[in-house]
């Protein structure tokens, strides 16, 4: 089974017209959900299925389009209006084709605010809709004003209990991005690299020891410096090694470039990492010198020749069994 | 020839004394530079080529020391102060030892303001003291404060007009980091990575085709990501590829990870990759494992079975040859 961990949710124009609007009128009055009719709905997911056919993938875990959050709008009532409605509307597609796709809900995140309606729409998810995971923004002011403390601090804690309770994982992965210098795509980038040295130089495992955290993009620019962070590691004579640390966290296969990969699972080691391809997404390109498109990562991930099947079983099934128990429930509860 | 193109002075606690006592007294009235003398100086200085010898470094090119340059701190007048009281001692280290040093300054950058301290700081390292080239801070507030716009962006022009005019390159590197969420090491990368995307983006290399920036430690994210730039960039059916634009940078060996200089040196090609350790620096820690120290970089090149000898001659020479012809006059002013 081909199981792609890292997907975003394909939904018709009319969800992102009530977006417009919902910013539009500032959920001032609540304007409710918008009326998306399943006939409409299902041509949709037809249309995806069809892309997914196209790389071979069994089955997507869908969860909110990150740039699309917008954690940092005002009023937080806006933020969660939008957040809880995408999920449901991920819920709607879930439960149409359990055969196809899994939920993972976004976060109704809003700046340095506690965590309880996070909290609270994770459980709802998980026990009303039977999604999953999660992500997990590690910065929902996106770019424009102070983060919250790294995702190493105490203020996370609520979240990541909640997480090992309901035995969900997270994946890390940053919105929108309004700073001036940074485009969200590599505000992506530089929030996962922030993410996995808090998390690497916390007391997170050790406090939680069964959270189960995943690194979007094959975890920022961390696996290529991995050298500067040994360095550190033995200067500070910590126990262990750094590369011990970094297979604490998991990462996932979204990097669209063969050499980068099998750097990943060099560095990190293929039981670490889980098949992603976010398509239709970033990677939706095709590149003119071969007519291929770079999301197609199943087939760069087959090409690469020193891959056993072992490894590749992992990658594409197994540690997502491992990460994601309640993706592999039956109708009777069990594995 | 080995010519490490990115090292740091080495310099006596005489100096780092003087640092803290401009910061505490505001540099308000200005304490004039430290007494230290020639005697001192040169046993500092001797005890750094003990280190260039064991791992067979014959010149290093010595700038201050980035994280302690103090761009954000407050007077202006002491960031001025501070960077020239440091490119001085630096003129004297490599005028004691032209054999063994070259000069690189850094700039007293301070907050967004407009950049003629830093010109006029260039402009007189190069012709007073002979200096080869500059760090340029794409953050001189040091993660406490609003950046200046991008290295893309005409903010830098006067600095980059100065720099063709001079034939110096600009080697990218961040300094300190107050942000809460990133060590300074860090800030590096995210910096580094910000930088290389906003310049690639930008006109700079359209305006100043001859000049000359050097990212530090291999290109911050940029390298292992290209997959996700590679797609943006067919997606917006820009001329050419990604994989060019990136070759219009030169990048540098610190990495300390022979998996990440492989990785680089595949991905950029040995033509746009220099050589640097920053010994001493952060990669001077031993490998419990090997007993090895991670700065010893040119061993680990030398152990990448596959480079040719071409290949090495470029990273540990002739890239700098081309890239810093002033590193390499005689004292007749010829190459």
């Amino acid at each position: 089974m081909i199981v792609d961990s890292h997907a975003h949710v394909v939904a018709p124009s009319e969800l992102y017209a009530w977006q417009g609007h919902l910013v539009a009128n500032r959920a001032n009055p609540d304007p409710g959900p918008p009326a998306i009719g399943d006939a409409l709905l299902e041509e949709t997911m037809q249309g995806h299925f069809k892309l997914m056919d196209s790389v071979g993938t069994d089955v997507q875990f869908i969860s909110p389009r990150p740039y699309a959050m917008m954690h940092s709008m005002k009023p937080p009532k806006l933020v969660h209006a939008w957040n809880i409605f995408v999920n449901d509307l991920i819920a709607r597609q879930a439960k149409a084709h359990p055969d196809r796709y899994r939920g993972v809900c976004g976060l109704p995140q809003t700046g340095t605010d506690p965590l309880d309606a996070s909290v609270a729409e994770l459980e709802r998810c998980v026990k009303e809709h039977g999604f999953v995971g999660c992500l997990i923004n590690p910065d929902p002011n996106e770019g424009e004003g102070p983060a919250p403390p790294g995702l190493g601090d105490e203020y996370w804690y609520p979240l990541y209990a909640k997480m090992v309770e309901l035995d969900v994982p997270g994946l890390v992965h940053s919105a929108s991005c309004g700073a001036p210098r940074e485009s969200y795509t590599l505000h992506f980038i530089n929030e996962e690299s922030i993410a996995v040295i808090s998390l690497l130089e916390s007391n997170v495992f050790r406090d939680f020891p069964k959270l189960k955290i995943v690194i979007s993009h094959g975890g920022g620019a961390i696996p290529y410096q991995i050298g500067r962070f040994r360095a550190w590691h033995f200067r500070r004579k910590k126990a262990g090694t750094f590369d011990e640390l970094l297979r604490k966290l998991w990462y996932d296969t979204c990097l669209y470039s063969k050499e980068s990969l099998e750097f990943l699972f060099r560095t990190v080691g293929t039981d670490r990492c889980l098949f992603g391809t976010e398509k239709p997404g970033t990677g939706s390109a095709i590149d003119p010198a071969t007519g291929l498109w770079l999301d197609d990562v199943k087939r760069t991930i087959d090409s690469i020749g020193w891959l056993t099947e072992t490894d590749k079983s992992r990658i594409y099934e197994t540690n997502a069994r491992e990460l994601y128990p309640r993706a592999f429930l039956t109708a009777a509860g069990k594995k």
